[in-house]
């Protein structure tokens, strides 16, 4: 496993957010990407570059951004070590991830993998009764060689991967899945549901077809976190007991133990996020790489693990299951969304899984660090002192 | 009902994201909100403006803000006609809610109430056996007033309410209640929720305490949907049938339809979302205006009601248990985040309220709109016109 | 469609609880079951035939049993017209599926379909780390004839149908699913998901395995309302609009109108069970035809549609994703069960499908009845009329 | 703590299901109860004796029953040994929570306590616009009192608690809450809702009232999980590590580890019920007792805790928050149910709360004994060796 190589990212404590504390820690990042970063550094960008991604523009919010890191992580497509650049105005966040990403340095760093890719639209076909229905869907499996060429007529980048109709009444549920690259792809996906769903539609006789009929878009959902949705991932590490002691100022036990309590209070919720604060790290990296943050509805979603292995070690994980982010389209490719992708590597084609691996790395990094605060007691007082903007 | 006033937002068929397109609709802006807003315009925001916002910065994410509107609402303090802003890089989004808040003013206005407020945090205390958490869930409520006093000390915004424990085998859950005005209230209400819990701890002999035992933060949940969380808001209006069939073209009836296949759907995934698009609208709108934008994990659950009146009109109304925003607090209050609170007529103290009523109108007009295009088969098209920027 | 031949069943106004009374019925279902039934005329079940069903007997209770019907449906296999057993003590229930029962057969009968069959089991598999259980998924997939051989060996009923392995974590979570013939079959599959989960452990160095590690046994879960578990059937039918006036006293606009409430009740307490009163109708059945009555928890569960036909008429269907039902094996061969399968039609192999096919038919018929009773204000009238042995 | 008492069950290993075997227990029986069981014994329940709990009577049902324990448990009114009555077909099953129930005596017996006691109901008042439900909501408060009354003029054992109104929309969620003595109430608690909601809707002008609008009954739900409904209970003990080891052959710290791996499970469902086997035991003694057994969709949700003590025994405890079973009305006073109720000392006025504690406690030994079994991998070898009925 190769050593960390990154500096830490320097800290003026006088004057941490002074044009030189900033300036430097930009020119880092400048040349960790390897090319220049002027809107991050505040060059205004064009507004017509954002050309078909908003309408009655009038100008640019301004985010701050901050690095947290160095991530090391073990993707897919090797080692990478980065800075990961979070969008937030949430006080003592980026200080959490950072804290804990330099866990996962010590502990030889997280491994993270993309387990599975299918982007899922569900266009809903009614029919006079139940038996219509049911005959639709075995003509759907039928189909499916259609629905192939039908989504590969309209887009180069999107592939038809497989149709699972289902019944309930006399409602077919046409769940349709598709690869879409780098991209989240939903575009694409959609205007692929329609023509297929218009294809069965004709075929069968519906009597009503909506495309988007089982809505599962931006919405927290059982389905997604059964099936998946978009990119599903798993980020995990081995952290030796003495890092957990001296950086956390906890034990691999406590950790463990801390889980059965939040494991009561999630269970009485119903939620579908049993993760900690991945809402927290997902949005702020997504907003810095121009991803679409409603997404953190359905990408927030998942598992959290935190066991003491038989040496007495702690093992964490992140389980994904429905992570939306791409790195080609939406706001991905332009401005400061650009910069911060290619502060992580990840700007354009192929590097989708590996940007969707960091992110989970990134979770996984954020939940140590907060479950060992809230282990040592100490999330209240952390707060107090980097969070200084809010009323008291 | 008063008449609307605001002019259409002003747009330039020929080059919209030119400079002087944006200019004209940015100055616009400006008179609304009756103070210069540079900062939307492109000048940097100064980085030692997000002290306490961020660590390890970097500089700042820039990201196209449009504005929606005019949107007449009805609030608890009055009509108000405004232009939303929303900071977003999905395309064709600002059009879509732009068009719902259109058929809203026709409609004569949606109206909007916050029905409550209260921010919940729960503590968790674990007992050596049931009767000693039930024998402190009693003294909880003993303990009311003290709870009361703790807050009043840490705090001038915050409010104790009341205190609801529920106990889970030898688990006490101490849900605390505060009040926090015009800020989200987070930071506060933890703080306070330490102390609390603490106290209780020491008087009843708790083997563990965890103060954010219960998680209930940043994650779609049950009790968010049933008991509310932050503000609840209802936003409704009545649209005459002949808007609805001019403006959406599509009927009441379609309308009322198409909600009985999107319950099925929603119920086969036991989703908390039962709204069409509100993650969307959400969080643009709260993005733009500084908010923490992983609290749409929780925010954008609730309830779309469309409804055929005897009349033979549109009965639309959206409700949102737990939308956590803030006019006081995090982002809010400082550079593009303060100048678009101000184009809402909603920064600072007194205005929380204000600003939630105008986020729940906002989601009504943008449900309306998706919706309307859905039973209009418009939706797909409506993309491919608009927006132009993803790979097929 | 053939008409209705079994004559109404015979009621004594005067003295309906008499023993002439009772054995008029008793003697018609002894008719229709082509055999007798003298358990259910009183006979004690000699208690040697309890054996391998309880420990530790004293004895049998005693249910009482009333008939409800006769219930017209058309089945996968052909049209049958049944009198349907129900055992219960709650006053007015039987009465409630008997009046849905006789609209169904005004309708021409209801149609019923058992969809898909599998009864899946989850073993899990603990791996040092993730990469160990993405690896032993894949193994899985590797070893699916193997698991069908094991399954041969142990069982002539059963039958491995396939496996879909998911990792959460460094959790392996072996989804197996059996065809169990006749049988609910939890028993065999149990033995056989113990076998290949073994096997596999084996051959992939598993730190811990559970044969019920994911258990989804006889309790409410989305997994078995997406992906269906033990038998998926639809019952459906349309009702022509005057028998719904006539016999509901309502209108099937109204009884339409009426699932949007629900709906916004269902959704806000995130129920899986979107029926009215499927756990009535299903448990009298399961109790008086021998079948585990536990199963309710996740048999229960599933979808009602009412609705309003282009022409005017009501359509109405109920799907239930996770029927666990059986005509062999535990408590259905014997004693009053035996008897009670016999008037049914259903006894032993060959059935289980069209046993299934009548218990959705039967909750279609008590969810309109119910339905319509609401709809027309008369639920707690009724209630009044004929259960007369609570305490007010 | 007081000795326990009571004989272990009898049995025969040669011929434990003649007649000889039956009657001895059923004697012990007898002696418990005080009083003759001659219905267990296999004497015809007279049909007249059915009359108010079933319509078109045909007979009587037989189910076997077998009594599980002693079971030594401290309730709230004192402790308790008893024999347990379980209704089943399901082999081993009496078996299992006969094993858990020895546990629970060798530790000194189970703690059992209802925490809460509150039927509610959720009648809906549909308004114009959500102002109307709005001010409906504030008029709910207000009628308090003419509630209570209502409600007094129409039952003896039922008591007016309180109401909670909601608003979702134009639709006003009346939430009432009823205290209902020894019975379940539901009929009681349904009549006085809908006299209730009545009396509010004549005052407010409400459109539409639907008695049963948020319908909550028998059906699994997160209102229930987190409010409670019916009867909340708690059970728990402290097993002695020696025990544990000797009795379940495992470990306090295997059963906690275990727990993990189930949570996991449970939670990628999102089901409610976070118990082992809850279902199996509370259908079997809701049978044999005369409850309605369709309640056990809504009873057997709740909580398992198996956790590790700082002496390093074993903490276990069941929470079931929404327990709904009676000791007076529906079928509880007659025939065999009598006879179960009395063995069990529970019969009639004055026992519904420890008849509750008991189930509780019932539950927490068939948990405790089916997790220790899957611990020490026995259950599928279990059920192979006492299941001898089921096909293979």
């Amino acid at each position: 496993m190769e050593k960390p190589k990154l500096p830490n990212v320097p800290r003026d404590p006088q004057a941490d957010y002074a044009t030189a504390a900033v300036a430097a820690r930009h020119d880092l990042c400048e040349r960790v990407a390897g090319l220049p970063l002027p809107y991050l550094a505040g060059a205004p960008v064009p507004s017509e570059l954002a050309k078909g991604n908003i309408e009655n523009m009038i100008g640019y919010a301004q985010v701050p951004v901050g690095i947290a890191g160095p991530l090391l992580v073990h993707t897919s497509r090797g080692t990478r070590e980065v800075y990961v650049p979070m969008a937030t105005t949430e006080g003592a966040m980026v200080a959490s991830y950072s804290r804990g990403m330099r866990l996962l340095s010590l502990a030889g760093g997280a491994r993270a993998q993309v387990t599975a890719e299918a982007l899922s639209q569900h266009p809903v076909l009614v029919y006079a009764a139940a038996d219509g229905a049911l005959k639709a869907a075995e003509k759907a499996r039928v189909l499916a060689e259609r629905f192939a060429t039908i989504t590969s007529e309209i887009t180069r980048h999107g592939r038809f991967l497989r149709v699972e109709p289902q019944v309930i009444g006399r409602r077919l549920i046409l769940r349709l899945l598709f690869a879409t690259g780098d991209a989240v792809g939903i575009n694409m996906a959609a205007r692929a549901a329609d023509l297929c769903s218009a294809a069965l539609a004709r075929e069968t006789g519906a009597l009503e077809r909506h495309v988007h009929g089982q809505d599962v878009e931006k919405r927290s959902n059982t389905r997604a976190l059964v099936e998946g949705r978009g990119r599903s991932v798993i980020a995990d590490v081995t952290v030796p007991r003495a890092h957990v002691e001296e950086r956390l100022r906890t034990t691999p036990e406590a950790l463990a133990a801390i889980m059965r309590t939040y494991a009561t209070g999630y269970a009485q919720m119903a939620t579908h996020n049993w993760l900690v604060q991945s809402a927290n790290g997902l949005s702020a990296v997504m907003l810095a790489c121009g991803q679409d943050v409603a997404y953190v509805t359905e990408s927030a979603n998942g598992f959290l693990d935190l066991e003491v292995t038989s040496a007495g070690d702690l093992y964490a994980a992140v389980t994904l299951p429905s992570l939306l982010v791409g790195t080609v389209g939406g706001g991905s490719g332009k401005g400061t969304a650009n910069e911060c992708l290619a502060v992580l590597g990840c700007q354009g084609e192929g590097h989708a899984n590996t940007f969707a691996e960091i992110l989970a790395a990134t979770v996984l990094a954020g939940d140590l660090s907060l479950m060992g605060a809230f282990c040592a007691n100490e999330f209240v007082a952390a707060h107090e002192r980097l969070g200084r903007n809010r009323p008291t």
